[in-house]
């Protein structure tokens, strides 16, 4: 499985000078991250302080009163970046140990982009029951868990497990990072057509995590008319051997009954949203509405060249830096995991997401076009945005 | 239990200025750590290197040959401070929230003295079995284990399966870093007195992770009379009831099969080294060996004054600052797992202990007396020198 919109391509100025296998070995020699120590340790005094006999003081507080580890430890705002290595990237299950770059630059992005303190967990094992185990054992150690990069289906089990499983915020974000930004964009996209977003035919490519995701939070904002594909075609209520999530999206989306595959679903749809790393032809999209909305998300190819699907679309939009409208989880999950912790939430519910969503919308209005329907993930304002939105979505005690 | 030699208590300068609870508690406000990311994220084309499409190569090089994951990730040089918060300084089993501060405390020791990244694991289960398993499953994302502050006897059994069970240096520092700075400290007073290290009869008071650890590299260093003594007294051969490591080292120690309390063990012995938390008379002292060497280690209160000692011993140290003489923890483990992870090292060997020991007591030979038998904590030559004398003892492959 690739991960569409969690992407960072050369941007075109950047292509004029291409990037070295050289340069990026060396960006990663002896890893990506460090450990900095809040206050030097300079003098007995400062040892004193933050090691025996001082620290000694903190951790009876804590014994007697654990709501202090949230205040007077690193826990409560770190984020766990957690992963089995089985749907890395578009490199498939490639283990844990080659996970570690990519949890690595997730890790490089939270803190740059939200200002969070993250540790790369990756895992060797791929068993729900045993991942729930063990992140439950050491979940006294962090404050929320960023799931990454785990395969479906296994990742919706996984998700739901740890969600019931552990008392803080956990997301995998190749599922709602990706939806959060889909919706923000497909808010402004309908903008910009001049539509309204509850009332357009939405057709999503793809029926993996990020997929299920996009469906869950277009259904949360309204839209009735969504239409699912995998590999075998449309997903309905009819289709003979659908079991577990795609028989329950079978009865929750596709009210026409659409059957075939992308020819007759995109048949007078006004959305197509590519996260299947496979192509759509050109005459398929032909089909759709008047100010159609192509997201051909697969990274490093897209479902189809924007410039074809500028041919029968209005707005288009990538996984890719060097095209416009580039959809970027980065834009969703810094500020989101931030907020949740700022806010102290015990999840990451619905309304929090749709927030987010709202909030990278609502940054691109200014100057919105069919060039610019969210902000760039180099924004700065972005991640406080988002935080804020979320961090007010927090409805404390749920 | 306390961690006799694990601390910095206030030095006699700082005593004047005696720390607050405020500042304490302000000091941690927040937690102690931070995560750093070693190269800016500051363009896309760094976001294209560190995070997708570049990353992607570093992750296909790792699954095609593993090894490079110890050149290209930071786990080869991330020690995982791990504890379950049963046995945390003299607090006892306060539980793994509460521990926190403390391994907290221990990255940035680690990190301040050794240059080492580490993160904090603490554990919401005490069980064996079921810390092993968690540890090896989440073993790819680090590459040495720090046990710290588990409680005797658990602590033995946890890290001999760890040390088989991971590929990894694994270290219970309570144990090893301890008796490293013993050995150390124990070396040069011997010089001081003009004794033979390994002719001198040593009496350990504790029979917990501390002195169980001191007894086993005092053997490994020659000495062949030592005494363990627990609550009960001493232990020899042919006491009752003793099981499991009290048995084996009843039968490895106390050759002159010494019966009865400290009275009975101290007449005539060289060394006194007290890790017991409990006191001991100053007339058992007065029964020592001309020359004696008396080292009360417990923290913040030692088994015996040191003014106290002074009168029946030619040398005294203790775990604190503001007496001369401090055996302190953080002298051994920074440079013991930096020496083992530079050089590769899957284990951690006695001879890699042993040159630990020498290493640190090298230092204090310029300047060497009754009150200068260790170099100070904050001396900056011990960890490089600990680090290279460490790598040195590495056995490639063992």
């Amino acid at each position: 499985m690739t991960a569409p919109t969690d992407t960072f391509a050369p941007s075109s100025e950047s292509l004029a000078e291409p990037i070295s296998a050289e340069e990026i070995f060396a960006a990663h020699e002896g890893g990506k991250l460090s450990v900095a120590v809040e206050r030097p340790l300079a003098t007995k005094r400062d040892l004193s302080i933050a090691y025996t006999p001082g620290v000694a003081q903190v951790s009876r507080a804590i014994a007697a009163d654990p709501a202090l580890a949230r205040t007077h430890t690193w826990a409560s705002r770190l984020v766990a970046v957690v992963s089995d290595g089985t749907a890395v990237l578009g490199l498939g299950d490639i283990g844990p140990s080659a996970s570690l770059p990519v949890m690595e630059g997730k890790s490089a992005l939270f803190k740059t982009f939200g200002g969070l303190d993250s540790i790369p967990i990756v895992l060797d094992t791929t068993d729900v029951d045993e991942i729930v185990q063990t992140l439950v054992r050491i979940a006294p150690s962090f404050g929320a868990v960023n799931l990454e990069d785990v395969a479906a289906p296994r990742c919706f089990e996984l998700e739901a497990r740890l969600i019931e499983a552990l008392d803080m915020p956990v997301m995998h974000d190749d599922q709602h990072g990706t939806a959060v930004v889909v919706l923000a964009a497909l808010t402004n996209a309908a903008t910009v057509v001049g539509k309204e977003l509850s009332s357009m035919r939405a057709v999503i490519a793809g029926a993996g995590a990020a997929g299920i995701a996009i469906a869950e939070i277009l259904l949360a904002s309204g839209l009735t008319d969504v239409v699912l594909l995998d590999s075998k075609g449309a997903i309905h209520a009819g289709r003979p051997g659908l079991s577990g999530l795609k028989a329950e999206y079978a009865a929750r989306t596709n009210p026409r009954r659409v059957e075939g595959g992308t020819a007759e679903a995109l048949a007078g749809a006004d959305v197509f949203i590519g996260v299947s790393s496979s192509t759509v032809p050109e005459e398929d999209l032909a089909g759709m509405a008047e100010g159609a909305i192509v997201f051909a998300l697969s990274n490093p190819d897209p479902e189809v060249a924007p410039d074809v699907a500028a041919r029968h679309a209005a707005v288009v939009a990538t996984g890719r830096s060097d095209f416009p409208n580039q959809i970027n989880n980065v834009l969703a999950f810094p500020g989101i995991f931030r907020g949740a912790l700022d806010a102290g939430a015990r999840r990451i519910t619905p309304a929090m997401k749709l927030a987010a969503a709202r909030a990278i919308a609502g940054l691109a209005l200014d100057g919105l076009s069919a060039d610019y329907i969210v902000p760039s993930p180099l924004d700065p304002r972005v991640a406080p945005a988002v935080t804020a939105a979320v961090a007010a979505a927090v409805v404390p005690g749920e």
